[in-house]
């Protein structure tokens, strides 16, 4: 890692600012917090939008500015800038709440203007345990009805973590979905089961053409790459049309990857991290067959949702990657030249609490939201 | 009931009789046990077809004359006239195998011929129990692949119990699906569950147009009936085209019914059954805005699948019910007038076990099913 590594974090409480606050208008409500923190580039305030969500774990923006705001418990919210509501679940799949199990990633459809459907990943109960399942429904006004189980990850396990399961929409319309290893790391390199892969399906949870696995026989359809460990991140390069995936590691070994077709990312034969009782893992942490990551984090920082900034609130930030990441409490923000990370800065460390998913808004603002049983959502916009 | 009833049964073992069974052809092979019977009208013989069959719940024909069976420990199975097969489960539903729960019904689409398209419902595992679910694949050879959950009835229960779960295709190409109460009575009359309903989809699993519940709020809108206990049998009488169903009552008050569109069928305030225990149930046996069974049989027969018969084989029995029961090892023979039961003949009466399912075959025979670890695919033909 040839990282120059810069913390400039400052948090300045507002309070303590007094009058250099600007005053508050439009959604800017009772329950708001400002702080004022500087980064290398830039100096950023931070709102606490609304509270009261229990462990939210997905968001994603609709076209008409609305957010959706999976909580891990079941229920879907939707914030429409000044009020948090629950959205009316008229006919919703059951759904295994337990450990790291529950309502999980939310996006729309690319053609949700037409036709109001939205996908959603969740933890699917089997009659022994439970696995990552996709789901779609048609959301009108708040009521979301007409799910449709869509596609049940085939794995091997009875624990409840490791479920992965975020998804995004490439360029082609086709559906990325993660699966974690559920907690049974060799099922990473098993092709016959959906367990630590990376997934390439179509609208209707079908194997995507051109995936590289569908004339193999023993292995599923379904699958575009292998060998992860439990990847809860997923954006689109905007310079490349890339995916970009962030995984957790085991103890250090977290890992910042670039999806390819058919490529096999190495858990757990290859690993920068190390076993949580010591010792090391598999045989190192390269092979000639197998893809190295973009960038590993050691220790870890537990990163989850990441998105790449595109907006001009942050001209500054233009093309940098955010990476919300639970352990250390922060947002991490990575300057990308050719593929390669040249610069990372660490912001708001402990400040919101573990940090589950950012997204960019159609104001062009960056949204967190903090997986926390009193989380809440966020707005960083500059000051 | 004015029944006329008449037990002609008589079984002669053919071994016994020796050189008067005309000798065996094509697939009646080594398996094959030959029984002479005579019914008020005509004298038939019982073939064994196949064993090795462990608890089949539902038979389907295919166009191409080949036989689906389902065994409740979610295998699929398909006899041609000669020899059984396993279809294999590429990619298939996790099943609830537990107590009354498993693979359940099948029954091919109505232009399987075209699309291949099975459909076929099962226990589906919950967070906590397990519900009725529908689902259809694509069977090409011997192979299922390509299943989607179509249909998940929602119910409030975590017992093991009445799934109901018989489906059927009307003229119109809608499929009627029973859910059975759970073991939880009241939410048969409760219009929020489709627990104690008959459903009427599309072939997609939605609710079809036209039922009687779409637009009343708090209702579910699959419902097509209610007030159901545990309904196990579906046919289409040829005569009217009405959908006919068996249900199983408590102890006694077993029911045929026909099934008209928003009827309330009465389970529990009306049943001719009683308590397991010893007591009445509800408030009596009518009630003036609930439907009234067309047969009810105390004590009960534990009646499973029904089918209609229209085949050329026993001419004397065309238009002829026939019911399959647990209770008695029996199958029942009904005619019909009017929608009016004149007649019942109690048919095999502990020959061939538990008879989970009765159908009519491409060739005009009647077969069987019996429900046991050690079950076994019957047909009965003319002597």
């Amino acid at each position: 890692m040839h990282l120059h590594k810069i913390k400039f974090l400052l948090s300045i409480i507002s309070l303590a600012l007094g009058c250099s606050i600007p005053p508050l208008t439009g959604f800017a409500k009772a329950n708001e917090i400002i702080e004022r923190f500087t980064s290398e580039k830039i100096t950023f305030k931070l709102h606490r939008l609304t509270k009261n969500l229990d462990h939210p774990w997905g968001m994603a923006f609709l076209p008409d500015d609305r957010l959706l705001i999976t909580e891990r418990n079941g229920k879907l919210k939707i914030f429409d800038g000044s009020s948090l509501k629950e959205i009316t679940l008229t006919d919703f799949p059951d759904i295994y709440t337990r450990g790291q199990g529950g309502l999980l990633d939310v996006t729309p459809h690319p053609n949700f203007s037409e036709n109001n459907l939205i996908y959603f990943t969740y933890s699917h109960p089997l009659s022994s345990g439970s696995t990552t399942a996709l789901a779609q429904a048609k959301l009108q006004g708040n009521v979301l009805s007409n799910s449709q189980i869509l596609f049940i990850a085939k794995t091997r396990s009875d624990t409840s973590h490791h479920y992965g399961s975020r998804i995004k929409f490439d360029r082609q319309g086709f559906l990325f979905m993660t699966v974690g290893d559920r907690g049974q790391r060799h099922n990473a390199q098993r092709l016959d089961l959906h367990a630590g892969k990376i997934l390439r399906l179509t609208e209707n949870g079908k194997p995507a053409p051109g995936n590289p696995f569908v004339n193999h026989s023993n292995a599923l359809p379904e699958i575009y790459s292998f060998g992860h460990r439990n990847p809860q991140g997923l954006s689109l390069n905007p310079a490349t049309g890339d995916i970009w995936l962030s995984e957790h590691g085991p103890r250090g070994g977290d890992e910042l990857n670039i999806i390819q077709s058919g490529k096999n990312y190495g858990w757990p034969i290859i690993t920068y991290g190390k076993e949580y009782i010591g010792g090391s893992i598999g045989q190192g942490t390269h092979h000639p067959n197998m893809s190295q990551p973009i960038h590993q984090w050691t220790p870890s920082i537990a990163p989850a949702g990441i998105t790449f900034y595109t907006g001009e609130a942050f001209p500054s930030w233009q093309g940098n990657l955010f990476t919300s990441a639970l352990k250390f409490k922060l947002l991490v923000r990575q300057e990308i030249k050719n593929n390669k990370v040249v610069l990372e800065e660490r912001l708001l460390e402990g400040e919101v609490g573990r940090i589950r998913a950012v997204t960019q808004g159609p104001d062009g603002l960056l949204y967190l939201i903090s997986d926390e049983s009193d989380g809440a959502l966020y707005r960083l916009s500059p000051l």
